[in-house]
C-alpha cells in the first residue's frame, strides 16, 4: 500500500481511525470462549462490524504471543482475513521490534513478508542498522517509536540528548536512514502540545497516535497540532472500542464507539476543508 | 533461578559462556531439512554437544517468528527441552520487547511464565512502566538493553542525555525501578573500554555480552574491564559456535568452538583466582 492509497481511503471513509486488536481472553464475551478460536472469532466480529469506519487495524503481538501457538495461529488468521476481505485497509503489526541487522531482517520477513502486514512498529534504541532492514521492504512501512503515550516516555524520550530531546534526535536521525520515505512514527496523544514540535521535523509523515480514549488523549487537540495537508494521522483506539461491551452485543457496541470516533473525525475533516476553502487557515 | 545458582554453575563449569540459538534454515546442515522439525533437531544436537561447556542458552525469537507457527513450535520445544533436561542452565529469550504496561505484562506472561524462560531481553526506550511488568515476575530476570554491540549503538545510546550518555542514564534510572534487583544488562563486547563506565554504575549486576567473535569483540578485554567478584558476565556467541560447520559434523565442530571459548574462560577465571590469592588485584 502507498500513503496515497491510505489518504484516499481516509477521504473516502471520512475517518482516520485505527482499531487496536489487543485481545485478552479475560475481557472478551464469555460465549466466544466455547468457539474453537475465540481470539479470531472476536477479531472477525469486530472487523465485520467496523470495517467501513476504520482505515487501519493494529493487532498487538503481545496479546497473541501470550497464548503461545494458539495465539500465533489466531494472529495469522486475523491478518489473513484482513488481507483477503479488506485489502484496502492498512494493517499494522504492533510488535515494537528492533535488533542487530541480521535479526531485524528476520523480523521484517516475519511481519511484512510472510504474515503480510503493511507495516510494523519498531523501537529506535539500537539505531540505524536495527531499523534499515525493515525500511528495505518495498511498499511497506516502518512505524518508529518517537514519543509514546505512557508515563515512562518521560524517563528517556523527553530527556535532552545533545542539543535537543531524545525523541527529536530520533526523528531527525531517522530521516537520514536509507529508504526513510517508508517511515511513519508513533506519537502519543497524551502529549498533544508536542505535536507542533514533531511536525517541525516530520511535516509530511504519517503519525500513528495511541492514547486517545482510555489513556486520556484529546482527539481535537491532536488534530489541531498534528494534522497535515494529507491528514497524516492514524488515531488508534483499542480498549475503548473493542471492550465497549462484554456481552453478546459486543460487536454492535464496538461499532457504536467506532462510529462516535468516525463522526468526530468527519467533522474535523469537514471543518478543515471548509477552513481551507475560506482561506482561514 | 537465582544469581547465586548461576554463579555456582559458572564456578562448576569454569565457564560463563552463553550460546545463542539463532537458527537460520539457510545455514543449518542440509541433512536436517528432511526431519520433521529441523530447527529443534539442530538446537537439540547443539545443546547435547555443548551443555557441559555453556551456562546459558539464548534463542533469539526473531529466528523462530520468521518461520511462523512452525518456528514458534520449535521455540516451545527448545525451551521445554532445556528446562526438562538441563534445569541448571540459565535460559534467555532474546526478544527485545517493551511496550505500555498492560502489554509488557502480556510479554512477561508469554516468555517468563508460559514458556518458562529464566529471563528476557527488554528495550528501555519506553521507560519505567514498560519494564516493571517484567521485573515483577519472581525469580526471573529482565535483561535491559544498555549499550548494544552494533554500529547503531552510536546513534542514540552514546549521545549525551542530560549530563551523561543515554546508556548511563538508562543504567542509573533503571536502578530506581521496582524489583530492580531482577535486572541484568546487555553491554556489547565491541566496546570493551565502556565496561569501566558501566561497572561504576552497576558493579554487581550480571551483564549479557554479545559481540565476541563474529562481531569482533575481544574476550580478554571484556573480562579485564567487565568482570566483578562473582564473574558477573555472560559472554554470548551465536554464529561462531552454531555455524562452525554446516556438514554432518556440525555438532562436533560446535563443541570444538565452545570448548575453545570455555578453555579461554577457565584460564581467565584461574588467573583471577590466582591474582586474588596473591593479592595482586
Amino acid at each position: 500500500m502507498t500513503t496515497e492509497q491510505l489518504h484516499t481511503e481516509i477521504r473516502s471513509k471520512q475517518s482516520f481511525l485505527c482499531i487496536g486488536l489487543d485481545v485478552d481472553l479475560d475481557k472478551i464475551p464469555k460465549h466466544l470462549l466455547q468457539t474453537e478460536d475465540p481470539i479470531f472469532e472476536f477479531n472477525k466480529a469486530i472487523i465485520d462490524a467496523t470495517h467501513d469506519l476504520a482505515v487501519a487495524y493494529k493487532p498487538n503481538t503481545a496479546f497473541y504471543e501470550a497464548y503461545g501457538l494458539k495465539g500465533w495461529h489466531s494472529l495469522e488468521k486475523t491478518i489473513s482475513y484482513l488481507n483477503n476481505k479488506h485489502p484496502e485497509i492498512f494493517t499494522i503489526a504492533d510488535a515494537k521490534r528492533g535488533d542487530i541487522g541480521n535479526t531485524s531482517a528476520m523480523y521484517a520477513k516475519a511481519f511484512l513478508q510472510d504474515l503480510g502486514f503493511d507495516s510494523v512498529t519498531v523501537a529506535p534504541y539500537m539505531g540505524k542498522d536495527s531499523v534499515e532492514p525493515f525500511l528495505a521492504v518495498k511498499d511497506k512501512f516502518t512505524i518508529l517509536l518517537a514519543l509514546t503515550s505512557n508515563e515512562g516516555a518521560f524517563d528517556f524520550q523527553t530527556k535532552q540528548a545533545g542539543s535537543k530531546e531524545l525523541y527529536k534526535t530520533v526523528l531527525e536521525t531517522s530521516k537520514t536512514w536509507q529508504n526513510s520515505e517508508n517511515l511513519m512514527y508513533v506519537v502519543g496523544a497524551t502529549k498533544a502540545e508536542y505535536f507542533t514540535e514533531v511536525r517541525k521535523i516530520v511535516p509530511d509523515s504519517f503519525l500513528l497516535v495511541p492514547g486517545v480514549g482510555a489513556q486520556g488523549g484529546d482527539l481535537n487537540e491532536v488534530c489541531r497540532y498534528g494534522m497535515n495537508d494529507k491528514v497524516g494521522l492514524l488515531i488508534n483506539s483499542s480498549r475503548g472500542i473493542i471492550y465497549a461491551s462484554n456481552g453478546e452485543d459486543f460487536a454492535d457496541k464496538a461499532r457504536e464507539e467506532a462510529l462516535k470516533m468516525q463522526s468526530e473525525m468527519s467533522i474535523i475533516l469537514l471543518d478543515t476543508q471548509l477552513s481551507k476553502a475560506l482561506n482561514i487557515i
